[in-house]
């Protein structure tokens, strides 16, 4: 089950209580009122508390603090929870710390292959790309996918090809060469599998939109063509306005076999619960310890973040002022 | 919204009520006691009634008479629900007159790209593949998956290689190819689009397991790359013993974008509806009229079929002698 939530890492001196979905007692909502707008984000849930290197961690700090300050200056000026995830995770493909865009992992083969998705709560409209190897921002091809074709999901060369015809930036496979996550897979060919860095992003926007993307170069020595949950709508992504956008990160398969991002929004449609009991029942009921973690936020804006991780690099920003970082539970 | 149920083409002289699940006056099912097992099968939603002549219509009908006939045999026989809807999806797609396997639709740049995926209701174990184009079985290919790696979904090239390490049958590309498949694309090259010949299987075997398995070629003329429904567990596909084993055959991604499979089992596990409810509920409810249709069969072999077009090529068997085939409504 998920830890219970007291944040250890916090950024910039404030010492605030994370709205964390944990369990049979939720912390109590700040503020009863909703929020006008709202955003979360996160960078995976793979790091193992006491293995990871003190500069390492406040580097992760600073790079979520950045986009989550992105986004909530654009949901602050009053963009769209759609335009504020995706350039969210834009920002964060582009961060060689996070698994997806540069920085994605390598598969068996020793070659990136990227998956992201993005979906507008306002109309169930969702575009995703799957194994793609030569396009910088995957969460950009995904929402081409949904706004210039007739489809949702577009996978492996095809998916590459399309992003020439959509206009979507490509560049060379050496792009997502990184000398960190080379080493990775060599580390994971000898002892195992590192895993997390995963990048997601959920929003409710000051007209009440919810909106949700994520991005993966998904498992280190995956075998190519592996897609995990990050592009598939109900797994690892969801927004719905009548119940709340869902990004997660952790443990792909386990994600895809319990349909966690749509289980969590069948709690609110057919229970009515509030969105951080939603979450702790299927991360804490569902999922199994270690699996991974989500964050979502419903139609009010209150922000919900789970996990069952040691930790879970997070953040949250709200219209009421809320401005939040964490790794730890 | 689905059109009652009166079922028009019966076979070898049968006239039996099909429980299907059609709104807010379900047909009352035949037996109140759980069969000890039951099957049903689909051959896809898009045929369009007065489209089709009667020669094809009597082959379909054969068609999907044999495939129910051989599952049904191996549940009689104590086969698994897993076992047994892989034998009749693999029987469909060696058939060419289903868009699956053999028969397979062709994609816009005339290739055949295939999608298959089953699942396990015992365990929520699920294995997937998308955009095979040498696998004579993809969803042989999709139970490897689920039994011999750790991933659930493997896409394009990297799934056909996977077949040669799994020992599934493949075949040069030129088995797909049937002159009928190859005339619809020109003729939606021209007009728009065939739909339909999706193939599916859902059953409740003797021990009580659920399972369901889904094959196709997708929609004819669609972007390389392009993954439907089929192979996402939670939209074309979903197994879960405690709640119901759903197939779906429509448009896809509606089906993706709403979670289709996945939302007939939550109105199960959250509001107890039985399963020709659910299965009405999302299918009248959520889905717009032409998108499609599902077969669902529960924990005590309650069979459902509920499709909101002309006609589902569908069949439906269980131990209580119980063995029918249909197409319109």
């Amino acid at each position: 089950m998920p830890r219970s939530c007291s944040p250890a890492s916090v950024l910039t001196g404030l010492v605030l209580a994370l709205a964390c979905a944990c369990g049979g007692d939720p912390v109590p909502e700040r503020a009863a009122a909703p929020a006008e707008w709202a955003l979360a984000v996160h960078g995976g849930a793979g790091l193992v508390r006491g293995e990871i290197p003190a500069e390492h961690e406040r580097a992760l700090i600073g790079s979520l603090e950045r986009a989550l300050r992105l986004g909530a200056g654009m949901l602050d000026q009053g963009a769209s929870s759609l335009d504020a995830v995706e350039a969210v995770v834009r920002d964060l493909e582009d961060d060689p710390l996070f698994n997806a865009g540069r920085g994605a992992v390598f598969n068996a083969r020793g070659e990136n292959e990227l998956d992201a998705s993005i979906m507008d709560g306002a109309t169930r409209a969702c575009g995703a790309v799957a194994g793609v190897r030569t396009v910088r921002h995957p969460v950009t091809l995904a929402r081409r996918v949904m706004e210039r074709t007739p489809h949702v999901l577009v996978a492996g060369a095809g998916a590459d090809r399309l992003a020439l015809e959509l206009g979507a930036e490509t560049v060379d496979p050496a792009w997502f060469f990184t000398e960190r996550r080379w080493q990775a897979l060599e580390r994971a060919r000898a002892h195992g599998r590192e895993g997390g860095g995963t990048v997601g992003a959920v929003a409710r926007d000051r007209r009440g939109n919810l909106a949700a993307a994520t991005s993966t170069g998904g498992t280190t020595g995956k075998l190519p063509g592996r897609v995990g949950d990050s592009p598939i709508v109900g797994a690892g992504t969801w927004a719905d306005n009548t119940t709340c956008a869902v990004s997660g990160t952790g443990r792909g398969e386990e994600f895809l076999r319990h349909g966690v991002a749509r289980s969590i929004a069948a709690w609110i449609e057919h229970r009515g619960v509030a969105v951080d009991e939603a979450a702790a029942r299927v991360v804490r009921d569902v999922l199994q310890p270690g699996d991974g973690g989500v964050i979502a936020v419903d139609r009010d804006g209150r922000i919900a973040m789970a996990f069952n991780t040691d930790g879970m690099i997070r953040g949250a920003a709200d219209s009421g002022g809320r401005f939040e970082v964490a790794i730890w539970e």
